[in-house]
């Protein structure tokens, strides 16, 4: 795949007066800013600043739709019907919207947050109710998803609804042999060697991934997140970032 | 004036499992749907319904925003900074024109609720700062305002913007000699009569009102707002329509 | 059993600008009253007024916490940790209590409402959290727990906590085999005939429920629950008031 | 007045994955913690855990309720009637009580957050809804109020609730001719060098305080509030404790 690997970072999760992240550093470093909506985190004055700043930098504008619930930061499962999923997805992207008109851009992918990130991979009804959103609002705009190692059946779905799917690798997370993360509270399943993290990335740039027993697995990403919330994250997007350019 | 005179109604103002007005009787009724975005009333499902019912009807819709009061209902005042304000008003609006989208419609107008839309008339920076988030949305979409005696001054102001009002006025409601409304704690703050109302409803649509001293006004109005949330309501609107198509 | 057969109702669940239910007609009619805290309803005003209301009718009243989720009624369940779970109960009783010493009352016992209800019998750890949270708030305090076949390994729990449990019936809905209620999506689920209601309340007074396949099973209750949401539901509680005094 | 001066901090002000404040630093330092009840801050776990801690040090718990205004920290005037305010408040008091029986603690007294500790001032409406409030939970707690050079009229006020008032001063901001503070807005409102904080703090506890003017004025205290939010707050802590403590 030609395509270069684009970087995605979450931010604008700030809420009120309570500060997260530090979206000044990692803005320039990143291709794609995954933006909260206001229901896991962010409120309108902090979506406003956090589309300024991504259009600043020319950074593409992703929706982060999330359940709703700000006090668990949208990590915890909602059995939320299907109908509920599309709406609540469909009024995130539309409200993030609102401000990339503000600031002559858009939104250019969607990519659920948290606990109905999750939700998609293990529950049908929650992938087509999220795709259904997606559809509604703009059919052109690709879902991201966390990659997987058939992503053909994944594609068959959306492509019912006419939408393309980003598959999304993650540098410092380890994976299963299912190619799902390492739940992490389990040993080792966050990297903290910022060599290791550049390794992954590189590693995944080119189209492959060390599960947990070390046999190299084939698995095709299209984007890979990365976190800048700690001084040592902010390093390793910046070897990462690095990296991938050299 | 040529135009006809619009009518209008504050719909979609049900919240999770609460119902609230009959929207269904309603709409086949107005002109303009004032439609609830989640701050004040209703939640992504109940918009997602009230955008479909309207566009079935052909009913314009109206962003209708508020200050995020949900268990006041947006009928207090709160102390929002300018900019607080125009950020809370631009997620309104583009979050209901997430469902617009759906449904091949659009929001085709702004009209303020409870407690924003009274302070909007006491506050210049109030008004500015709507102003700043309809412009920044979409220019040509006109913003609400109660009728004025002497609406020269507002048309100035807005026109700053490049927005375009719309004067409103209430046919169940008494009006003091400074066009702004008798408070409702007052005695005859509300036409209770569905002739006074139908009466009053015709002298506006004519450009006049009568104060409370009785004499009659010159008022300019562009679009009427009827409530349906009682029975009788419901009558007072079907005659409101009768009359005026008539 | 010689202690009669206490009445318990959901009240207290309107929330800022919207009604639901009919408290007034109900509250002279029962012994109970499970009265929402703010969580999945209510909130602080309408606390107040319930509380006084249950107050005036000398009725015994009972915090009726939820899952935090206004929209959705505190009908979805959600992944609260243990720990999240144990202080947002502590925290909805704690809240209502205060409305009780203003009325010179005091919260009698709890029953979890919906989602968090079903979940304390499909998980043993929501059941222990919500224990714990009685527990921390006065022990002398009962649990409301829908009716078992086999309550021993519930209350043997519960003796940990030093909790008493209160286990419940409904007069209006079908039971399966298992004693759990027929869902409601399913064919059967409600009971809408008043004669049927009230038989079945007779039945469960007596110590037994017919099951879906008719076979009558021992079913001990403390309390039923009973619905006064409709004018029928109301009947429904008249007449089971009535054959319950005989 | 021999009693010695009680150091006071608003504490518990994280909410969710939000965090905000050094509380583990602040809290062997200071005799009271006004703690956030979850309407401007906080949520069941945080409160949980710090009332535990306050516990642990023997700090007293105080209240400290909002208006219900999580996105604006509670520092945004809201036109709540007295009804409201009063269930409002007293909503928060028992919920914060409900984690102090869990670690054997009780609240102690009650100060208002924010834009409510501020309209309290302003509205002798405001002032007595919160007074009732208090006195419905338990009227033996004090209520903290700015202090006023002519503390009088209120205490006479109070005394109708029968609650008592503790009047709290700052050692880090300048006073206003009338005992007011000087707006945040403008320059010298904050004091920011260690030894004039320190010299604010001994000469409030020795009964008097320097207007702008510089004439040092009679104002009686019974409370100092004291921010620790930021290294530099929190050495001024320290320097304070220890020269009160001399």
């Amino acid at each position: 795949m030609s395509r270069p690997l684009l970087l995605n970072c979450d931010l604008g999760e700030s809420f009120g007066a309570w500060r997260m992240g530090d979206d000044n550093a990692i803005m320039p470093l990143i291709d794609c800013a995954n933006i909260a909506c206001g229901f896991h985190a962010s409120d309108p004055v902090t979506m406003d600043k956090t589309v300024a700043l991504a259009a600043a930098h020319g950074v593409q504008i992703g929706a982060h739709p999330a359940y709703p619930d700000l006090v668990g930061f949208g990590r915890r499962s909602m059995a939320l019907s299907a109908d509920e999923i599309t709406a609540t997805v469909l009024y995130q992207i539309g409200a993030l919207d609102g401000f990339c008109r503000r600031h002559q851009t858009a939104v250019r992918y969607v990519k659920p947050h948290g606990a109905l990130y999750h939700d998609m991979i293990q529950h049908e009804t929650t992938f087509r109710a999220i795709l259904a959103a997606v559809q509604a609002y703009d059919p052109t705009l690709p879902l991201v998803l966390p990659a997987r190692f058939d992503p053909e059946p994944w594609r068959v779905t959306a492509a019912e609804f006419g939408i393309q799917l980003w598959f999304e690798g993650f540098a410092d997370r380890a994976y299963q042999v299912d190619a799902n993360l390492v739940p992490r509270n389990q040993v080792g399943a966050v990297l903290s060697d910022l060599d290791a993290m550049v390794a992954q990335a590189l590693q995944l740039a080119a189209g492959t991934v060390s599960s947990q027993n070390g046999e190299p697995l084939a698995l095709h990403i299209d984007t890979l997140c990365v976190h800048g919330d700690t001084p040592q994250a902010l390093a390793a997007v910046r070897a990462i970032r690095a990296a991938l350019t050299a």
